[in-house]
């Protein structure tokens, strides 16, 4: 969800900004992982509304929307670490894709324990557990780095394109 | 979670006898599903309180604490169709049992998106369509139904006696 549907990168830079006047540029953090990039990120994922009130990823909308009729489609976020974020995903997901249903909805610690076919995720350690198919998302902190065993993809429409 | 380790049936009837004045048998409920047991239990499960103060089952809290130092172990709960029980699951299992980690817990929909070796259930749904092992923890809805592909146990010593 973070990272493939959820602008997190936006709110980080967004909290950043507002607390120290400054802007990092995105290009900065590149390679990076988040609790390096953002210095009081752990603080901003624990404010209210952090999650809730995210943007959404370009073009995630109408792909996920075209893939859901094909695929058997479940959105898997790690969440139990902030579990007040797992509300505010919750509605979040109702509000900007209400054609997912609280059936497809998994709220984790670690991803190992999901099964399935294909994965689309922003963050190694979830891919490379995965049994089946995996698609990395490029995210700034992924970005630069190897990627022998998964297929990366820089947007949805890249994604509509392998999957459709 | 609810059936396996939280006492929900306790936390029905207490619900409708203080909404009726009128305790129902446990063995009046026994084959039933929990909404034709309990006509206002829909409401009930939406009251803030309902998961967060449900008793333990007996005998749950050793038996897992034993079972996590031999196997992987996970609490998969169906949560997401009432999305404020999620972080009052995350609470009572935080209280009761605190060597369960958050990257231990899984809130979801159907938990046919999640593998394992071994599922424990009180839900035939469940087990159904588990590709491992199913061993089915007797509560009053499934009592005295076929199960002939899920190893039936009526309490925790017994599970304990199949996995340790």
């Amino acid at each position: 969800m973070d990272g493939v549907l959820a602008d997190v990168y936006e709110q980080f830079l967004k909290y950043e900004e507002t607390e120290t006047g400054f802007r990092q540029k995105i290009e900065n953090l590149y390679g990076k992982p988040e609790h390096v990039a953002f210095k009081n990120g752990a603080n901003y994922v624990l404010t209210k509304g952090f999650f809730r009130n995210a943007p959404v990823i370009n073009g995630s909308i109408p792909a996920v929307y075209r893939l859901k009729d094909q695929y058997e489609l479940y959105i898997v976020s790690a969440a139990t670490e902030f579990p007040q974020s797992m509300e505010e995903k919750y509605y979040w997901l109702n509000e900007h894709f209400p054609f997912i249903s609280w059936e497809q909805m998994v709220f984790c610690g670690l991803k190992s324990v999901v099964k399935g076919d294909i994965m689309i995720d922003d963050h190694f350690k979830n891919l490379d557990s995965f049994e089946g198919r995996t698609i990395l998302f490029t995210q700034p902190h992924n970005y630069g780095l190897d990627n022998k065993t998964h297929t990366r993809v820089f947007n949805w429409q890249e994604v509509l394109d392998l999957l459709l």
